[in-house]
């Protein structure tokens, strides 16, 4: 059993060469590993621009506003709207942002431009009538980018950003009543040699003239994480001592996160002397993402700093940036994912257990609130009521001893794939059982619930038959350009009747024919879905429908598809009235 | 403009204290910051036990021997199999994989006890016949878990585990034809003082007797990750340096995401002296995860060091570790996620071309081949080959310039959610017709191209009607126990006819129908869903058919979810054979 007994695998690594050997950070006295974070950074959220550019479908005009309003509210005080000289839709959006007066007084709005004189034009063009902006300048220094792209050498790059700082100054006549602030930021920065990377800024600062009264932000982006975080810490410390005009720099980070040390590097960074740091909510971002903001100011408020960003409903800003950006928080995404505030095994389980009631102990004997004490439970880096969210999720899996997943279950064991909203919907059927049960339920249990809860009851199951109808038979009718006619055999309290409705398909004249029988159903939403391959499957349909005055799901399972939804709506009209809800509205 | 703007959140940030005022970690003359890595640690995959124990739904033994199959096939010597003591199911399986000789000679299985006499027992009854095996004690020393679960002071504590690792000796009797080696972590290490843990860990050692022969594994858990990486990493030397035969010590790591730097904390916490990491496939685990161990071994591979372990298939392995765990692997996930080699950023593209066609250049100049080369190209860190993985990401993005995201248009736009397979359909339909036209395509213009390919032309769209039938009217009649009947009208090129089946639904009675007038399709799979809210809202149907030999997908939109699923069969059955296939096997 030793190290060696591991084998060569067969990948070619020949391709590639390690980071020390392509760019040298030599930095023996550095300080920062010494140093701890004491207060935020100054924060700037690049989701409207670098997230932006990196989705599958980018944010139009209303999903763009919903984002700059949640990072207003959140706190947020740069937020880069958008690249208006390369895209009229960025353009369009700058100037909603400004004509629409939504950019309060005390936030700046800041534009990213490259180095040419159209675009730049372009830029400040788009800033009319704002009170201040950043204009923020870029081009790219990296050894591979300067051979490949540019076929330049390093003076001609130095000329390109020189000519779009000068260019800056000349345009800023042409918005005389727009506070501009510079960013300028030698991109794919971790690719640059130092010395290089410092040469290019401090001649473009010495263009900027940066002052007390006018500092300018210098942003070194590890636009591809190239090496281990204390790498780039190395560098920024060196850069931070070598940079002209220190004192009126704003020496700012822009991690990504190819090598999954994003956050890391922008701590350590952080630690090293920058002053700012530039992200994304959640981490979106160019392939692996931007840093994530969140996980950032949440890892100051875990050690009692204050973030200066609001994180206290993290489930609505999660929500807002999943409308956004329409692409899912994964579940163990620090702090937001669903699962990160749950203990699935026993012993964390009783752990928590402990601990929250020693907390509750510790008050009780010092005559003050929980919320007054230091937290301390095992397992749970913050209180998850710090950020809106509850330890149900804890409790939930208690009672349930471990077992949880219940939709999971389903899924695998009876392809039932349940709508997120009847998910938890059940989830509070088996929970109710559990509770009266007092016992750990099994997998079989669950499917036993669900089936008594909304499945017509069969033979030989051992289940006690319940609900008011039960479907016999159908006959539709359905012609082009016309309604369908729909008669439907019911057993309502054992008595045959037989109903008729006319709608746009067999649901609606179901229901049509319901109500005129005084039951009163809408339908809200449906899904269906075969149960396995075949035109000869079972489908599984989903109602989720309004009852006299409760919102309820049902279910139906049936060759038919069409079957299966009858069913599934009698499966809600039965359920009606079986559990009271918390607040019946009745 | 300064840092001060940003004003204070109203979080509660008193009930938290730094991590330096409750554990003290003190070692300035560090050295690790000044390391670099060049070769691969020793690993051990945990996604059995601690990835395992934190699904939502734990793997059956059928899951559980599918991931053990991979890990050993993708190269892994040490794998945590399970707890055996604590669960039946981690047992059997223990057996199964013994019984069932599915652990191959250099495979060192390790499960995983708590220190107390019976669990042991268990243990090493779980673990007869096993060639070898790692039998990993474990206790919780962090100041709260004492305080608020043991209630114990630190000799207590101590107790525990030694008379755990007594225990263990004196079992090995029980199974004399096993060679046991030890691993003990002192858990929630994070949380401990360091003077205790590694007062802790060496009186373990002096019960283990660590030597040459036999070496002792001392692992050192980020149970929760409380503080920068860089602390982890200065308390891993620390503890490097003050424990004591550690010569014959195998220094492990096994830190948490909970701060999102779980592997910055195992890349510097290796370079402070570790030899051995403990994670799992895409950092699976508790809360936020264990640190991920493809991320880890990609990052070495990056740097021209072998990871030993083969990620040549990324691909296959995502895909069997979602099958196992049951969780996605997010998009932005590194060197797996399906967005990390796409650029959707016009800039981006353009370099990653001339990155692409210099090494194209220097490879012929050179007379050798592209993967002779170092690796060289903008944005993207490694050549996604080298992972199995295409540049059509890149590529298809570059023909629609940027608008990408077919199938988020339409969800957006006109809430069609098309299932998975049929997003790639149809992306290949609309490559089909970029390439035709050579122009930037829009979102109308992918809505003209789907209604064109799927949904029958109407009247005032400007397209050509084309496909052999449409639909005129049905009538079904449907008795419970007994099989539907369909009668449907049919325009067959022009002329009407009217045919009847028989089926347990509608889709099979039309399948029976349309193969007794000699159209052969069998429905694959279907799906159906409302496109808003309401009864009377329409419905989009999906269905995946095999027709004459093909295999493609219909589509069909009615306000009957019955119609619009016979909609999609003839949409199926219109398009065969209106685009070849790539392998047409007829």
């Amino acid at each position: 059993m030793s190290a060696s007994d591991q084998q060569p695998s067969p990948m070619p690594m020949h391709k590639y060469v390690p980071f020390d050997r392509q760019i040298t950070v030599d930095l023996p006295d550095r300080t920062w590993p010494s140093r701890t974070i004491t207060r935020a950074p100054r924060w700037c959220a690049v989701d409207l621009r670098d997230g932006n550019q990196a989705l599958i479908e980018p944010m139009n005009a209303e999903r763009k506003l919903r984002m700059f309003q949640l990072l207003v509210s959140m706190g947020f005080k740069e937020i880069e709207v958008g690249f208006p000289s390369a895209s009229q839709t960025d353009f369009d959006f700058v100037r909603l942002l400004i004509e629409g007066n939504h950019i309060p007084d005390d936030v700046v709005i800041q534009v990213l431009t490259q180095a040419r004189e159209h675009l730049i034009a372009r830029t400040y063009e788009s800033l009319r009538g704002a009170k201040q902006a950043i204009v923020h300048l870029y081009n790219s220094t990296s050894i591979v980018q300067r051979e490949v792209v540019f076929r330049s050498d390093e003076d001609g790059i130095v000329d390109i950003a020189l000519e779009g700082a000068r260019l800056c100054k000349k345009f800023e006549d042409t918005i005389p009543d727009t506070d501009i602030y510079y960013e300028y930021s030698p991109e794919s920065y971790t690719g640059t040699e130092l010395e290089f990377a410092v040469r290019i800024c401090n001649e473009v600062l010495d263009v900027l003239e940066p002052r007390e009264s006018r500092p300018v932000i210098i942003n070194l982006p590890a636009t591809v994480e190239m090496a281990t975080p204390n790498v780039y810490a190395d560098s920024i410390e060196w850069m931070s001592r070598h940079l002209k005009y220190r004192e009126h720099v704003v020496l700012s980070l822009h991690p990504h996160n190819d090598r999954g040390t994003a956050v890391a590097a922008a701590e350590l960074g952080y630690m090293a002397g920058a002053d700012r740091i530039e992200g994304c909510l959640f981490g979106n971002g160019e392939r692996t993402g931007n840093v994530d903001l969140v996980t950032l100011g949440m890892n100051l408020f875990s050690q009692g700093i204050d973030p200066q960003i609001d994180f206290s409903d993290i489930d609505t800003i999660r929500r807002t940036v999943e409308y956004c950006n329409q692409m899912p928080v994964p579940d163990r995404h620090p702090y937001a994912g669903d699962l990160v505030f749950t203990a699935f095994s026993g012993s964390h389980q009783d752990a928590i257990k402990k601990g929250l009631e020693s907390m509750e102990a510790r008050a009780q004997a010092a005559g003050c609130s929980v919320d007054d004490l230091v937290w301390a439970v095992p397992y749970l880096p913050i209180d998850p009521k710090d950020v809106g969210r509850s330890y149900e999720a804890v409790i939930r899996v208690n009672s349930q001893s471990g077992k949880g997943g219940v939709s999971y279950l389903l899924k695998t064991e009876h392809h039932m794939d349940l709508p997120r909203r009847l998910q938890i919907e059940f989830s509070r059927v088996v929970q109710t059982v559990t509770d009266e049960q007092g016992r750990e339920v099994t997998g079989e249990d669950i499917w036993r619930i669900f089936c008594d809860e909304y499945l017509p009851v069969t033979e030989g199951s051992g289940l006690a038959p319940w609900g008011r109808f039960a479907l016999e038979g159908t006959r539709t009718v359905s012609a082009q350009g016309q309604e369908d006619t729909l008669e439907i055999d019911l057993i309502d309290q054992g008595e045959r009747v037989t109903l008729t409705g006319m709608g746009n398909g067999p649901i609606d004249a179901f229901v049509q024919a319901l109500s005129a029988y005084g039951v009163d159903v809408t339908v809200l939403d449906y899904s269906e879905h075969a149960l396995s391959s075949g035109g000869d499957a079972s489908a599984a349909a989903y109602v989720e429908c309004r009852v006299s005055d409760e919102v309820l799901f049902g279910v139906g399972i049936d060759p038919s598809i069409t079957t299966a939804s009858l069913k599934a709506i009698i499966s809600a009209v039965n359920r009606q009235g079986r559990h009271p809800q918390p607040e019946d509205r009745r």
